[in-house]
């Protein structure tokens, strides 16, 4: 069973002293819903109570519409490495109406998810390593100047400062200046929006930028950091344990609980000085 | 233009005292991307920089790469009341390549977003009417109870203590009992844990409990809450502006930003008394 935390060596940043350190970081892993065998979704989630989060989500999607509805939810088997056991990130779904499940692929407007990923963490990352390149980047910023960030872009917040219900995303350059911000509901729109502006600028890649998040720092934020090239994220609060397993694997920088003059390194910490 | 803020009547509630007043929400609504006219994507969004969104999403999608794949994004035209207008929650995406275009769709696993939602916020709220019923509880609470929830659903958070990285739901009586918690990366899924758990004991509808949620309140919180049944959501942060919109629509009593012994009330107060 996978536990709801992984532990991770990081550094830790106090000021000018910097010091080796043991993290915990919530597990973040995607689960894949079938139903009868057949895929229907991804959810990036902490494992744990896997069997509920699928009756769940399958009833706010109106698939099931009561307990009568649920046949089975099982883990399905992984035959990897020529060995049969169940799979942790897969669980198949029988409804007791079988002739049900026709409707319900046909009904849904074949919209997608936003995730892109594979069948669990090792083959999330995996699958992006087949279409997206490492980043390349000597960018270097001092360890003063990543401080000052979440001020910054609390100052440009016009919208949190009121209502308190908006994520930021603020892009700096390396000397700290912002370059460009945007609010949402969503964290990974308001990063969408600022790479957005800046593909549509053709201003990619941000190799020598630095992207700031108002939240918590998901396998999304950096996978999308990845994409437009920047090599380093910074965020106010916890990064996951697939963010950070992303981060190490493509080379980018990842700084976490960013809060006065204190902060965690998670991945890559030589660009920090 | 549809702003970023809008505002609401509420009632404030500090301590004993409970007064009208006036509060602004982050505005949420769908966004739907189409390709070539094409549904692709629905992407729930605060309205602004909805190019931008387009091409950033599009881009972490991996279905364009550069700039240069990118050809027009344009609002889709509004025929609605037999007015042409532009329909300012629809953009329509060209690509450079359209022979790119059906390798995109073919690509993509046809796995499902978990938005359920239609073309705009009144769409949503409407085709949600169309398969869910309001909610039917004549459950009431007394104001005091709302207060003490944050602090028990904290208290039984393990792992949120630890690493500040888990959203958690937990589901209480009328008197404040806690009877289940989950926590997660995703506070939707927290939600769907603690509702299906309930589901596969059919305890559903939970229509003598409240609900507390440690984030903010989005439109899918309230939506899940409304299918189990759930007449109270309480939330330590902020509701978007679909949230009370579905909250009103729904007889669900709404409340946020519920800290010390102060919350605002957004939505059906009489069963607060």
């Amino acid at each position: 069973m996978t536990d709801a935390l992984r532990s991770f060596d990081i550094i830790r940043v106090r000021g000018s002293a910097r010091s080796d350190a043991t993290d915990r970081a919530a597990t973040e892993e995607p689960l894949e819903i079938r139903l009868h065998r057949r895929p229907f979704a991804v959810i990036m989630r902490t494992p744990g109570a896997d069997r509920e989060l699928a009756a769940g989500f399958l009833l706010s999607e109106r698939v099931i519409r009561s307990a009568d509805d649920l046949g089975t939810i099982e883990y399905c088997a992984d035959r990897r490495d020529g060995q049969e056991r169940p799979a942790q990130n897969i669980v198949d779904v029988t409804l007791t109406d079988g002739a049900r499940l026709e409707r319900v692929f046909a009904d849904r407007r074949q919209v997608t998810t936003t995730s892109s990923c594979g069948l669990c963490g090792r083959l999330t990352i995996e699958s992006l390593a087949t279409d997206v390149a490492p980043i390349a980047s000597s960018l270097t910023i001092h360890v003063a100047m990543l401080a000052a960030l979440p001020h910054r872009l609390r100052g440009s917040q016009a919208v949190f400062e009121e209502t308190g219900g908006l994520h930021a995303a603020g892009l700096f350059t390396a000397d700290g200046h912002l370059l460009d911000v945007a609010e949402d509901v969503g964290r990974h729109n308001a990063l969408d929006k600022v790479v957005g502006r800046m593909l549509m600028r053709d201003a990619l890649p941000l190799s020598e930028h630095v992207i700031c998040v108002s939240g918590r720092t998901s396998y999304e934020i950096v996978q999308k950091a990845i994409v437009a090239g920047i090599p380093i994220v910074a965020a106010v609060s916890a990064p996951s344990s697939l963010a950070i397993d992303l981060a190490r694997a493509f080379g980018v920088t990842l700084v976490g609980f960013v809060r006065g003059d204190t902060y965690n390194i998670y991945a890559h910490a030589h660009r920090i000085l």
